[in-house]
């Protein structure tokens, strides 16, 4: 199968999610000359929003970067897909109790595990359509296949980091999200894709 | 009328009715420490998520499978691919339904009732849609017309597996959801596409 | 301008809208063995429900057979363009009034008012968006200007009869909104995009 | 990168933004016949909807004809996209916010303050993408750099328009609303794309 519309479909799942993030903040109803102490309350919303934003805007540049080296997918590669994006349409939710319980313990580390946990679902979603697709010789004639599979067991490792930040999540809300934010800012300027394929470049290819 | 945007705005509908699913999760409010006890609580919606996210992806699947063999679009398709996504975006709302009463006979088969309702109209639009294009000689060079013609009667047979569905939410709404799981786990290893084609092969087409 | 993006982003607005039509279906909160009958009390909800998702429906089927006809649009085409998505991605605010308030008089009648009036919006946006494109020769080589420049007036007419629905609204909701369905059966196998462009055929262009 | 998934994936979250908008629109629960005065009480959520909405869809036909003239993005660039994003993706809340409050001081002043900061991030996310772009070259070929380079930090200027209706708003939200709407009518009639780029003219690319 191709891959125009798997993008499209798959764009559509990101922008959306991220999008909908922002119905975690209610318009707070309070008596006149409170309204800026009400938002200011809201911080931690704010924080989990940004965090979440980044997070799944770096999902999708990843994706984009894979897909790129992908030169057809077959049927599991497509289910494959699908757990990565359930785990990205889900996001929302833990991403708004997280705001809602950040400040309030034992809660907080519920919140913090079940965000965490669905980071997992989403890694494990996303390295599986990567295996399949180098198992299978699924990749672009540009992509040097013994470099990908050489670099993909190095780039497992990287993925410890969702489990590790379930872990963490157990003991501190705030640090897993710390955590996660840390991850996210290091993979926006060492990208994931880039290590997976053993930093194959492709050509301008539009 | 070529297919680019019948596709682009499928994948849309598609998309934004699978992310929308998220809505189901309200943020419990509850004294602290119940937080874990709350989520565990919410079971059933988090069953027909996941369910309703694949049966929504599946379809996607279909779709994407199915568009492909085909060369062009005419109005009546048009209002046939409406009727479809008419369906989909309204699974949401069943969805909810079925989280929230799946524990409290006899709604439980009210909200499964119409469930497998809301699925049978996506079967009949996109049946509608395939068997039209079919008769009208729409399908693209490479399909074999006539195996595509002899497949089409057995492939409805298959969809006779949603009125089976709301036939069995009469009498059991766990049962009538596990059906669903059944019927699209199977239907991602053997899709209804290729069932409908007389397995037709598209060429690499990108 | 090119075309490729003001498709993507106006699929994406007429996608959204429609999906989130499903919104306006709150669960009910009803004692046992009672949702049967609380969601069948929801008819209303149901009819509006189907109407705007065929509305927006066969709005996007005309705005995709028109852009197919323009080569290039300026910059008042893309206001026009967002003054007609202003008015779809409004439309889902009185279909929810409508569907709440179809029953009590004379309430019925102001949320159909404010429904047509939404759709005249609509209306405005579209024919302005032609209009333009006629007059500064941006449509495409294929079309025969002349014939289209004589269909516009006559099409105008057709256009009349959202504002005739407004008029309708004024002293009766119901019949306002029969009017709607019945305007949209009619325009999905009598295309408004085959009148205003004298019934040019856009060669197959994929 | 190439960059025909950037505007995939940017046009969905422009044009969720938008269709999100209308969801600050609550069906009001009021005594039989008094709903045509609910529904006006509601003005200020109209006027901010209009507004927000031709904002965004500004934001759009920037984004939109700025992008037309750059040949490839690098991580950076994807980066500065995000921040651009989250600053769309936000807006419906302080839109809501103003909507709410702009009746009541001092907390219209408030929501006009975030109202406008969320702006200044919008622009600073789009000043940040293109500058990168013009200092590395990364522009199509047809655009004349060095008018690119110098017409910059002329239009640099342009953008101080959002910080300015922040402080604006510390002193009255509803001016700082009217300059929101003034700017936009300005830019909607002289792009700030053309602006940017010296007014290059992008030849017909599809």
């Amino acid at each position: 199968m191709p891959m125009g519309r798997l993008e499209a479909f798959s764009d559509g799942v990101f922008a959306f999610a991220m999008t909908l993030l922002v119905l975690n903040f209610p318009v707070p109803r309070v008596p006149s000359g409170e309204l800026a102490r009400a938002l200011l309350a809201q911080w931690p919303s704010y924080a989990t929003y940004v965090v979440s934003f980044f997070v799944i805007g770096n999902m999708w540049i990843n994706h984009y970067a894979i897909v790129r080296l992908i030169a057809r997918v077959d049927r599991p590669m497509l289910v494959m897909n699908l757990i990565h994006l359930l785990g990205v349409a889900f996001l929302p939710y833990p991403t708004a109790l997280l705001g809602a319980y950040i400040q309030s313990e034992p809660d907080a580390r519920v919140a913090a595990v079940l965000y965490a946990g669905t980071a997992t679902v989403i890694g494990i979603g996303f390295m599986g359509f990567w295996i399949h697709a180098v198992r299978r010789g699924l990749l672009r004639s540009f992509v040097d296949q013994a470099r990908a599979r050489a670099a993909t067991p190095r780039s497992d490792i990287s993925l410890l980091a969702y489990p590790l930040a379930m872990v963490v999540a157990f003991f501190s809300a705030p640090l897993s999200l710390a955590l996660f934010a840390l991850i996210h800012v290091y993979y926006l300027f060492n990208p994931i894709a880039e290590a997976l394929a053993g930093s194959a470049s492709a050509p301008a290819d539009r």
